[in-house]
């Protein structure tokens, strides 16, 4: 799956050098290459897990982990890598997102992204056919190498940067999302913060909307059904407006850093330790496919419910 | 419901003149004053909708509205003031609210929001006890008043403002969500993202931790079990950590203005529209309580699952 | 509401003379006369329920009826004639069903019922324009005034009787259901069994095929996708097959009887009781309804997502 | 798992001869032997399936199949084995419940279920520990004899037998299933009927109930909170009565049997076929252990409801 080899580990000298291999095996739902209907089960084993890495963290909370909440929730944990909290589970969403985009393909909906801040290093050029091209997913080919360098230079640190990721739906209809609960923000909302690292998600013109006049704010209509602007990020009252489906989304710096940090055992008592293994100084460009594949997810299921809706 | 006459409009001079009784009769699930754990079902009325104010309107879409994404997807839509995508259905999000807090009040759970930032002007004092005590829902009593006069300004020229919530859940137990799809900062998104004008939410440091180095970010932990800092915004994994959840949500401009404005009518013809009627310049003051509602009905389910699994 | 004509009780001499007029006020979801596609609530009042009636019943358990559990489940109950476990409440989905037959009847699809056993008398004829002749809903003209005769000796005696109900549904398209958890048949079995009262479902030859030879069930296939017979029941992999869709209910003897019962009290000390009030000495002609309610509610649905998984 | 061996083919000589070893991978949800609180993921391999013998049933019909059905709905199928709709996919659902029950045990929770009537014979003894001491796990080891001799007789023609399977839960508090749409029998109703094969079910007197007078179905209640008799099979108004859960299923004979049917091919023309391959000539004996499963699925969900839901 090519979708996978995105998000895959080992791309460039900025991200962890863990090598993952993400075969993906389908169990069910396609026979003789063609899906059946049944559900499509897929089946991604984690090969290069070093125990070894982790054990002297069984005994420890790591702060800004999951370490603490799923000890105190559970009442135990898998420690090997964060367990179930590990960015490793991503791959899974991002397998199912590729069978997603498969079936928007199919009505013509698009999905993508790419990183348009890091380190605080901001795009100012987005050209989204850029993406791919460099390792920080950056549509802004000259910031993009600003942003590698800010990256190398907290790794160099043992410390870690965050970022921004702007996503981009287009060839939506209008007309997908179902008020007043299930809206189509909402349910973008809910799937993207759903990811670890994502600290907020902001549509249109978002937090800056906020300071904002109403007059410079709505969206003029033009005949066709065209939008003079899309302040709206593409949405109205929970639903696609027709007009591209935009919003972006602000992730934390990685957790895991090699500096000393106070924390305390699982006994309660304060220790002082410093993260070892091979970790990503910053997850933005990683991220990238991962947020496509959960906004893919979301728009494939609100798009079938629109085929059923449809007037008779 | 005292609920109810915070989120209702004419407390003020700087909001919606509207008279709504917001008279809630109870229609099932209490008995002899008592619940019975029958579903409670509230009836609130429309009581003071006047057609004549939106007639005009039942051919054009307004900008900033839902008109246009309800016409595209259900073909017909109740142009009376909006229909459903109006305001005035979060009525029924408080008075459900005020039932789940009063279960979370049993859980030692409280939520309080407040308006941190309107037209540009943010708070810069956090007293939750004044929140009530100024029309803007400011925790800044000082900015309270320049927020005020810049919604009357904004009133003045025609148009509308926007702004930021601050909400906060204190007294959570560590534990609350439910991971990976289900964690909790992703279904409090989604139910504040449900509600008309949000455009936006962050948890904790939110955007402003896309700049932030993770030696910076990273909460370090004490003994108890509590957290030196709290960039998390009391969240990790998914999973509350005992400590207090905080995020901010960001809210458009009123999309009814008093300017003319350009659009199309229900042919597709161009045409330009004046908003009549009675609308808030500003929602921000309004909304503080409905984030507060939507934030203790997740909560409430979240405490619910956490007792189902509490460990035997 | 023509619908809840048939469910109203006061219909013929054999049913209960309480008069409950069922009117139904729409809350929501219709303007001018058609759908918006916004939820439609039905607000049904229950205006003729003499609570002196059950006063008496406040501390004692009914036989048969969910007194006893409700009490355990949550501790406190409405003993008003039965509170939520009563009958009335399925005049709610009667009305909610009646949306759905219009809904179905654009697709083609009819969805009817009729009382087949009664007191042990069995139809012999399925004549269903008769069931809305008789006041015992029985499509069997002849046998509909036996079954009247065994009511009415049931209740001269202060006891109930019970009977069977089969249900069909024609016009079905092949292909509605989900397996494997959310077959066609299995979601109806869900809906009918969550009637109070009714003890069983079985499609097609239901419990007399446990005793049929293979080669005597299986229902051979002919051109045109028609089936020579249909001991299946419309239904195979819970997946409809295109012929009527068939399914018989057992309906229990109406739980309050006009003769002394051995019981408790709620402090757990023996009493004996007789129950009061008006009531159905046979349910099943009142029941006739609201499965065929049930029905067009599943039929509804499934025929939603049939629509949505149509193929491009 | 020993649960699955109860289902697993080979046992006996009444059952198919084909050799399927269940071995059960788990991939997540439990670390050095103890649960996470991820969830739990089972793989069982398909490893004894012939193509071979399915090949030419790609282009037919196989009467009292799912074949038709399924190509209807989905355009295409998988036709090794039936697909999706073989009964191999209960061993998930048997894996499954093996978890439930390890749950409901420390709950004082059990499930058993019996076969009670193949090919018309009844089981007239009722001694539970007998069940797994006989090829047919009949609770009557007398009668346990003469349906084996059935069996072998339907098999020897070529044909299939049918029969009733009767289930029980004890131990059961008062207090689970949550009315009115959920009601404890409902859901377990839509479990069991999700299976195939399975064409009916009914609880406590359930169809016999229809021809009972009130007076003797009602069950009398005795001091502390007990039933003289358990008619209502330990189910009223949805509720459990903490009597013990008692329903009884109806399976109906096996669809592929060695005789010429007539069926259709997919092009529609009429075909008469023999279906090869290795089948059951009665799925009673091992549809047991699948219908405890289902009924401790949904009982661990009761029951962690039930625990939510307990007075503060």
């Amino acid at each position: 799956m090519p979708e996978l080899a995105r998000r895959r580990p080992g791309q460039s000298a900025l991200v962890t050098a863990r090598q993952e291999q993400d075969e993906c095996e389908i169990l069910s739902g396609v026979f003789e290459g063609v899906t059946t209907g049944a559900p499509i089960a897929l089946l991604i084993r984690n090969t290069n897990q070093r125990s070894a890495d982790y054990t002297e963290l069984a005994g420890v909370f790591r702060p800004g982990h999951a370490d603490y909440t799923y000890e105190r929730k559970y009442g135990r944990r898998d420690w090997r890598g964060g367990g179930r909290s590990s960015g490793r589970e991503t791959v899974a969403r991002v397998a199912a997102g590729a069978v997603a985009k498969l079936l928007l393909r199919q009505a013509g909906i698009s999905v993508r992204a790419g990183s348009v801040e890091i380190a605080g290093i901001r795009a100012e050029v987005f050209a989204w056919d850029e993406v791919e091209k460099n390792p920080v997913r950056c549509p802004d080919a000259f910031r993009a190498a600003a942003m590698a360098d800010a990256i190398k230079a907290a790794a160099a640190r043992g410390d870690s940067v965050g970022g921004i990721v702007a996503c981009e739906a287009i060839g939506l209809p209008a007309g997908l999302g179902e008020p007043v609960f299930d809206k189509l923000d909402a349910d973008i909302a809910k799937a993207v913060m759903s990811l670890g690292g994502v600290k907020g998600i902001e549509f249109g013109s978002g937090f800056a909307a906020a300071r904002m006049l109403g007059a410079v704010h709505n969206d003029a209509m033009l005949a066709g059904g065209r939008f003079a602007s899309n302040h709206a990020g593409g949405v109205l009252g929970g639903i696609s407006t027709g007009a591209p489906l935009h919003f972006r989304v602000a992730v934390k710096p990685t957790a895991s850093i090699a500096q000393p940090q106070q924390t305390i055992d699982t006994q309660g008592n304060p220790v002082t330790i410093v993260v070892q293994g091979r970790h990503d100084p910053c997850i933005v460009p990683r991220i990238v496919p991962v947020i496509e594949a959960m906004t893919a997810l979301v728009l494939a299921d609100a798009w079938l419910q629109h085929r059923a809706g449809a007037r008779l």
